[in-house]
């Protein structure tokens, strides 16, 4: 139990109770850690404080103070197992995650006056991490920088993506890491102009740009970075160019980032340097995501996000242009957001670099 | 597109629509896989046989021949996406995964006159496996055979559960599989009493249970098996009471399966069988799980789920005791639903072995 953390959340809450089921928010809030598959686990928080886990039989728990533990068996109705728990008059905030599903039957069934959406309370409190959670991140980006030098160094004739992909999750154990934190994205020449390419069996040729954005765990916080290298020769030309506005994206945008700036004018200030390099069509994407124990949370450097940073935000800055036709090509880095500025959790250099 | 499964499930449907957003249903319907993450992926199947795709701008697609493709931008709204699509009289059947996040706007906007959970037309069609879907499930299960046989060559003194982990996913490929179809359990001594257990720094020591839950991916298809072996020592007893009795619970429940018998009735036999050795209370799971593309798929061996076994229908037939004063045990096999019968997929022998 973070009952910190909780009380925190009820503050921001209008709802009369949070029924919450995803199990990143649930760790957040109570320190434990499941994995239901498709079996319901909810954590429901009223306004006195009451504290309530709904738990499947399956999943042995030891009983903690302050939280009363609700076990139901694979041949319960979940309205059933509810129903004493929930009040017809009650506003129930509902995770932004609840499967249909679930939401469905609570809302038919007479459980609770209405539902919303009630994750926003817990979204804003997990956005602004805490000391302990930086020192996490900051290593976890550490060891992804030194993991991206070593990635760099497998790139060679003949080599395919897969194969490359393949050496990395032992790459970053033998760094310290957990595991991935998602599965990383290996592209060649044209697949680097698919944002979200998965690594197969293209192999590489002179002169393909070589894209990895890829990321590790580190007691169960992510990193995530990009870069996007030259085999064996450089871009020239409009290739170049474009190299350069994604840099120039990337560096202007976080020089742009401190405490209080609207996240839409950080991607906005991004968006106008590929825009007016004239490949705005390209850049298909926001420009951020919010990352902690989940590479994506919520909150987003994107044009439709006008929520201010506040001193704790950790984002990712990466401006992208995908021309399938001369280069697909990414820049990106974690950033935590301070008083005065950012400070930049990847230190692997923006530079043009050649490899193999 | 597979227009023979649409219009299967168009038939079993009673809304005006369904609008489906888990990716496996949609790769089963339209032969495309996308990893939408957190952003809206939804497939609109409507009663005249017009099939919509809404997709991010992120996610590259080639058009495809009667699917009319609605793409979007990180900064639409979702419900201004979606309106033109939809009808304020429809009843519209949404997928049963559908995040709140998607359900909610989409219910309290007017869209439509009202949302039911809309993908038993969907789960019911995809549990009665093709021809070619058995034989790449046939397949998944051989390569967990024979995986089989190798992890329980990796365990000897000192070892600890995820060091043995750590080395089934190179196996697997060695074996031709494509990766794991969920993440492996290991699990040594009284570990194996917690059905759920995820492989830590446990060490082994004589005599211990050594419980496999393992699992491969096949050209998509999963596969899904579990044995308990013992560390030098075999059981005796009351550990090989328990023993037997998982067994045979496995094997009756086995023996009783043919096309038209009640699920329910199968879960019984296996039950029945824990319930008699004195062991009920310790048996805290459904027998077993519809499989496929997914490991866990609609569809369970269970006391609550009352539908007949059809030609075709995958599952596990998975009977545990789950004793941690004693033994924790389970015997796993998955199962194809004959007319007469059933086909094992695992041959893996159910034999008390002592490894090590």
């Amino acid at each position: 139990m973070n009952m910190e953390r909780i009380e925190k959340v009820l503050r921001k809450t209008d709802a009369d109770a949070l029924l919450l089921c995803d199990p990143h928010a649930i760790h957040y809030l109570i320190n434990e850690k499941f994995s239901p598959g498709e079996r319901f686990l909810g954590l429901l928080l009223d306004k006195e404080g009451k504290t309530k886990l709904f738990l499947n039989a399956l999943f042995p728990f030891e009983p903690t103070e302050g939280l009363e533990t609700v076990v139901y068996s694979d041949t319960d109705s979940l309205v059933e197992v509810l129903k004493p728990h929930l009040h017809p008059e009650w506003i129930l905030g509902v995770d932004k995650n609840m499967p249909a599903r679930f939401l469905l039957p609570i809302m038919k069934n007479g459980l609770v006056k209405d539902c919303v959406d009630g994750s926003l309370p817990v979204d804003r409190t997990r956005a602004v991490k805490e000391k302990d959670e930086l020192e996490k991140l900051r290593r976890a980006s550490k060891i992804n920088d030194e993991a991206m030098a070593i990635f760099k160094t497998l790139v060679k004739d003949g080599i395919s993506e897969r194969q490359i992909a393949d050496q990395m999750l032992k790459i970053y154990q033998d760094l310290g890491a957990d595991g991935y934190s998602f599965e990383p994205c290996v592209a060649f020449g044209k697949n680097a102009a698919d944002p979200h390419h998965m690594p197969d069996d293209t192999v590489l040729k002179e002169g393909d740009a070589v894209l990895f954005d890829v990321g590790c765990l580190y007691q169960g916080y992510c990193s995530d970075m990009t870069r996007t290298f030259f085999y064996k020769k450089g871009p020239s030309g409009i290739r170049k160019r474009i190299y350069d506005l994604v840099r120039k994206a990337n560096e202007d945008a976080e020089r742009s980032i401190k405490a209080g700036v609207r996240l839409c004018d950080i991607d906005s200030i991004a968006r106008k340097v590929i825009e007016d390099g004239g490949y705005g069509p390209y850049f298909t994407h926001r420009l951020g995501h919010f990352i902690g124990t989940e590479v994506h949370e919520y909150g987003d450097v994107s044009q439709s996000f006008i929520d201010l940073t506040e001193v704790g935000n950790v984002f990712s800055i990466e401006p992208g242009i995908y021309d399938p036709e001369t280069l697909g090509c990414r820049i990106e880095d974690l950033v935590i957001v301070t008083e005065e500025g950012c400070e930049v959790l990847n230190h692997y250099p923006h530079e043009i670099e050649i490899i193999g």
